[in-house]
């Protein structure tokens, strides 16, 4: 039997701003525009957890999305929804939150509490136009 | 022939927290929650502009969606999108901007800029789930 | 100034199959066609509720929508969701539940439980394809 | 009881233009732009159309959306879908097809197929972000 | 010329409960909580099938959609289309009808039908919210 | 680190007609069924492109999707947007404009404007129910 892919999809609603603090401000407004503007802007983020595996013959499972969902409410929405990912969401700590870096940061939180014989994969939708998938 | 409403889609994001200052910190902690986190979050704010009147015997339109939609971006979105609408937004300065309030202050920009003998409603979705109609 | 409508959206799935009991077999077959397979279908169902009134100047709110989403909870999706239609669910006892007499079940629950101050609106979603809206 | 209303939703796709024959080149380039494009371009239109009326007590129904969709099929679908709304289209012969004129067109066509004490609309999507609404 | 995937969704609505009859009625509902329910529950489920291959010189296609269309409708809707998942469809007899036993035994139904130089893939959503592909 | 993608949303309505000129009428007309119509019909089709690549350390970006959505613009839209895709849309010359052909056209386009070094994906959808991705 060949593996099987499972998709759970859940919400958040974060603030944030584009910026590097190691560049100048004429820098960052070039790179970012208006992504820079100092009293951040947000969005409803979109976020699907994908988790690939063997079907469990017993529960006819990958692996049981109730579970999924809980891991990824507690350990991502508590942690980043209604916050300002730039000043509120530990691990992003220093980290410029572009949807890649969001992306990134959500897999590593998530990696260690999925079982290791499962592949993980992380899609997040910042608007309905931009999206990203980690890893590729 | 009866009247027939034409609708326009856009989109701003925009970061904001509901506090009402007149009320105590406790007291706005437990009318709006997470919504008054200190930092704000924020969203993608679908606008959906509607106008009714009769079509034109020249152009088949009620109205040049295209005017519309220049009429929106240069009024509304150049003024919400990637702003706090507590801090940046002039029209709504001093309204606590819940969804509510926000399709009203957008209401009142764009009914002085529409043809009087044409009606105009606007929807505001502030997420998938939760959305405002205005007026009624 | 004039009312507003706020909208929330719930979801819940549950199955049924379209029968009036009062009808031969030969009838129920020609009217519901497959919809009157013995042994249930059902579907994804997408509730929409629309309460409209004035905004309240405090809180700038018409009505909290997490007091209406609990409501609704409580009240609709705890009574309907993974559950049998025609067996299981105590508001549509000895009703044939086609999505109009649904709403209109959902309506009733919920009717007394909104300041009657409020006008109160169900739309629901069967499918992509076909719904309703009570009272139209 | 009061009255309910139930949505249809259905799909064409087809070409058109804008042009109006009595006015000059320019001034259909100045009113409909990339629109007015001579070989024509094309939508994906999504048709939505609605009844309201009281609940038949036997069926549970206002109109059999099976009935309703079949009207739509037989009377616009098969006229409209896959083709050119300028050249092929009987209902729209000498008539600009703005997505205004196309679903008063649908309207006329099934006004009379409707039993006169069911309300009818007309809901056309021209585009995620342009549509109308017959009668508003 | 590297190879296309072409993607074709339908749609189809039905019942079903998890059950798994090796273990307790204990068991059960601790793994499967309220979706093994007795009476059944149902959903609308989208099916999108993946085929990939090159594209045919003369035609212009990796596969007629239409062809594709027809083998989906008559092997898989037909079968599944307003059923029980756990009574009546053929193909999940002695098969607990999770998201990933029913992608995997549309799979097997279509597998023998697309020509062999062409992969297939099976996406199967039972809600906005959890969905699977097969094979990953 | 691993690689990322990064997926850019877009937008054209175009006309069209399938046809092969090789073949004749009633070859045309079996294979391509009512697509064939000799007055064209159109879509509105959504463009999603995907570059997969490493994330740049200064800017948090695989690639700027302003810079994305421009060249996309400029070399995509601009060229297919409210036109004839049998007629007017050059990178289409002597082409038979199926989804998959179109794909493959709009990856020739975009493929040399992208850093070698990042992967490129097309995903073309033609209605809700039929899309294509290239390469597989």
């Amino acid at each position: 039997m060949e593996r099987i892919a499972i998709y759970r999809r859940e919400h958040f609603n974060a603030a944030h701003r584009l910026h590097n603090p190691d560049l100048s401000a004429a820098e960052n407004q070039r790179i970012y525009g208006k992504c820079n503007n100092p009293n951040y802007h947000g969005h409803n983020y979109d976020l699907v957890v994908r988790v690939t595996g063997h079907v469990d013959k017993v529960t006819g499972y990958v692996m049981d999305t109730k579970v999924l969902s809980d891991l990824i409410k507690i350990h991502v929405l508590d942690v980043f929804d209604h916050r300002n990912m730039n000043m509120d969401v530990e691990p992003l700590r220093g980290i410029n939150p572009t949807t890649e870096n969001v992306a990134i940061a959500i897999y590593n939180i998530l990696r260690p509490l999925i079982a290791g014989h499962l592949e993980l994969k992380i899609l997040l939708h910042e608007t309905e136009r931009n999206y990203v998938e980690y890893p590729a």
